[in-house]
């Protein structure tokens, strides 16, 4: 267990107003530095761990701030592994400001993003696995998303990846016994057996990283970009899919100056929705550098929804946009919405979609106004969704973090030279440093290799408090 | 004490993401209801009051949800009075949606706004304006408000009313006695000590009714709008003072389409700044809209500041304007804010100020592109804020809801009618009946009279959850 000589604090709780607000303390201080600004009918300092005492906190000067619940959690038995004291406040912003204040003046320091659970690393209550799955659960917005980073703080890609290690070290162990005794001429593992072992080894690490290709969009939802020439309704489908009236929608062409981004979710699929400035050229400043970042924001998208006027003449250069955007990406899939069929249908433009290769299936006839064809529109949404990212099967492991993907890669790289050096009958040694390698590779995933910038990295994402 | 018999639940911290949720339940089947979704080493049925512990919440299905520590309070000892449990659990959306779900499905019911402190107020636990002093706690954004919620939270204003209540029903209760003996021509109370009496309690009702001026506006804030023709920049004014790039800000004229109000903070004294679309006529649809609440805001301010253009000439109409929004409310302070003068300074503006009736006190010369003068600006603010809200005293109870300021005002004026009926020498049973109609008005301040419409005004101003 490391030591640590300074005690934390932070808001626990969201930012904002709410019924209660939670400020976390945690360090060899944390007890005493508590009990210095609370006033109640217990001393905290006598308090066993797990109970929760009432009171007042106080000023330095004995001004009252609120009224609080303090529950005390003894070393090792608390979230961190250290003594932690929680106070529960109203949870108004000021309030929660100046209770916070009054424990950073009796001698708390104030944490950094992530850094609670960073200790319960560095004190062995949670692998670094473990450690990056609270933030995941935290920013998870989708069932799927919910699931996965559950089973992670459950210890699923702890074991999995301790699994892989125990076999590599295994494999390692023998060869390195091998090469100690290289010169007496004994070869105590079968080449064969050996190449054996690390084939599986690889597949196994390669099976498990090939689940990042939807793990990412649990995680982070379906990159959903609506996109398409001013005026023809982007942000009117917007709000008729959120069913709520969020962006200023005018008839005056070229409104949305911003990005607007909002979360959907269809049947626990999570859609992150983008609403693009218009995708044409314009002198006005603010609205030039919209459409810049508009085609950025395609670019990296798993969905288009590129949305036309049914009840205008197509411009003349719509459809080469269109397939300009499809042909960008084969792995991106683009549904054609043609929106306001409440003031014309028009099959001629169905057919000349059809004719430039958008089948019936990928064109959405909707009207955003009525609200017409909005449910085959987020059926078609789904079943994109669904190629991109397949339903989570019960107990499988899948890995939703680029960190964990990137180190699961580099370990399968190293092992198939291994592998190479194997087959070539080269020496074991290079063997060893390659499995060496990989062993590492992993042992970075559930932090029992860890660097600085590993640890930055992981933690920074983290907010404040937790 | 009252008893409910059903079980209520709710998310009790802010929406939005941090380390920590908290969702609270409260009622007879708190304990059962939490303890059926709960796997923990312990037995929340056998838990004893004001302990924590560690534990899964699992769907009905047996679904892991989150890893949560469960708080038990067993009544009386709880903020509502009756059992409550406490789930911390991860602070995601999601995941804190699902444990309220998870816990609705065994037979919680989700709570309305206020309805855990509308029950600890039907339970005894706080009187009706120590309940109203928590969402006050909550929504309270400077010291001022702080400070005044708190103490009515620790009973200040319950002390003043039943203070009043006493004497008056002292009085009261001596003409009730008159009264009943009146036949036998008794005359127990001196009436000139009985004047006294009823001219010391409304002399003190009076009084506390005046602390409304500034305890509305420590509550609420300095309503501060930012007025001005188009393109004088009062959208970099706001962007200046917040020290930050919250509104769009461009060269064209009319780019504030909707009002922007932000909070800002000098020296603990709470501005709510509001940023309102140029006062001009527009054929725009959007921007006319605007304009017309802008007015309408203009009406309900504390202080004005009207931005002019020290760059250019003024308009024709400018010092109309700025002389009507003056002249509009006498009670309003209008401080002139001429921008710009980093391109161009204009004594000669000044001195058309200064023969309209703008003293140079009152003129503030700024550059909200450089910054220039913004520290004079804030000054004057302050010295403005100081006029319509003194500084609390220590020690002083000061009325911030108008809920109480209007009961004090009727208790006061049916003591005043009671005073004139006596000083007429009329009957005392209108002198009773008046008495106790002010009692009445008193009651309902601190809960002992209420109605459902009172109790539903008052609890609708919560946020759910607390």
């Amino acid at each position: 267990m490391q030591h640590h000589t300074d005690t934390i604090a932070a808001i626990a709780t969201p930012p904002g107003e709410g019924g209660i607000a939670v400020i976390r303390i945690s360090g060899p201080e944390s007890i005493p530095i508590a009990a210095s600004r609370f006033a109640g009918k217990d001393d905290l300092r006598d308090a066993a761990s797990h109970t929760a005492h009432f009171g007042e906190i106080r000023s330095a000067s004995g001004i009252s701030i609120d009224q609080v619940v303090a529950l005390v959690f003894r070393a090792p038995h608390s979230y961190t592994g250290e003594d932690i004291v929680e106070l529960s406040c109203h949870g108004g912003t000021l309030v929660t400001r100046r209770v916070l204040e009054a424990v950073l003046a009796a001698g708390a320091r104030h944490a950094k993003p992530g850094e609670f659970t960073q200790r319960a690393f560095l004190n062995g209550k949670l692998d670094l696995s473990q450690a990056e799955a609270v933030a995941d659960l935290i920013h998870a917005h989708s069932d799927a998303a919910h699931r996965a980073s559950l089973d992670q703080l459950r210890g699923s890609v702890l074991r999995s990846v301790e699994q892989m290690r125990a076999q590599l070290i295994q494999s390692s162990s023998l060869i390195e016994l091998e090469l100690d005794f290289a010169e007496e001429g004994y070869e105590f593992q079968d080449p064969k057996t050996l190449l054996g072992q690390l084939e599986v080894s690889v597949a196994r690490i390669r099976e498990l990283a090939s689940t990042f290709k939807f793990g990412r969009v649990w995680r982070e939802g379906v990159a959903t970009v609506i996109a398409g020439e001013p005026n023809v309704g982007k942000s009117s489908l917007l709000n008729a899919l959120l069913n709520e009236e969020r962006a200023i929608v005018t008839q005056v062409p070229g409104t949305t100056r911003d990005f607007i981004e909002e979360s959907l979710s269809i049947e626990g699929v999570e859609f992150r929705l983008i609403d693009t400035a218009g995708l044409r050229d314009s002198r006005d400043p603010v609205e030039s550098e919209g459409i810049l970042r508009s085609q950025k924001l395609l670019a990296s998208s798993d969905l288009v929804l590129f949305v036309l006027d049914a009840s205008r003449p197509f411009q003349n250069d719509s459809i080469e946009r269109l397939k300009q955007v499809r042909d960008a990406d084969p792995d991106r899939i683009v549904l054609v919405v043609l929106n306001k069929i409440d003031l014309a249908r028009s099959p001629e433009k169905e057919a000349e979609l059809k004719t430039n290769g958008f089948p019936p299936s990928r064109v959405l006839c909707v009207s955003a106004r009525t609200g017409e064809g909005l449910n085959r529109l987020q059926e078609a949404m789904l079943g994109a969704a669904s190629s991109v990212s397949p339903k989570p099967a019960e107990g499988s492991v899948v890995v939703t973090n680029s960190r964990h993907h990137d180190a699961l890669v580099r370990a399968a790289n190293r092992l198939e030279m291994a592998l190479q050096t194997l087959r070539e009958g080269k020496s074991g040694e290079f063997v060893a440093v390659d499995l060496r390698g990989a062993l590492n590779d992993l042992g970075e995933i559930i932090g029992v290799v860890t660097t600085d910038d590993i640890l930055n990295s992981v933690f920074s994402r983290f907010c404040i408090g937790k």
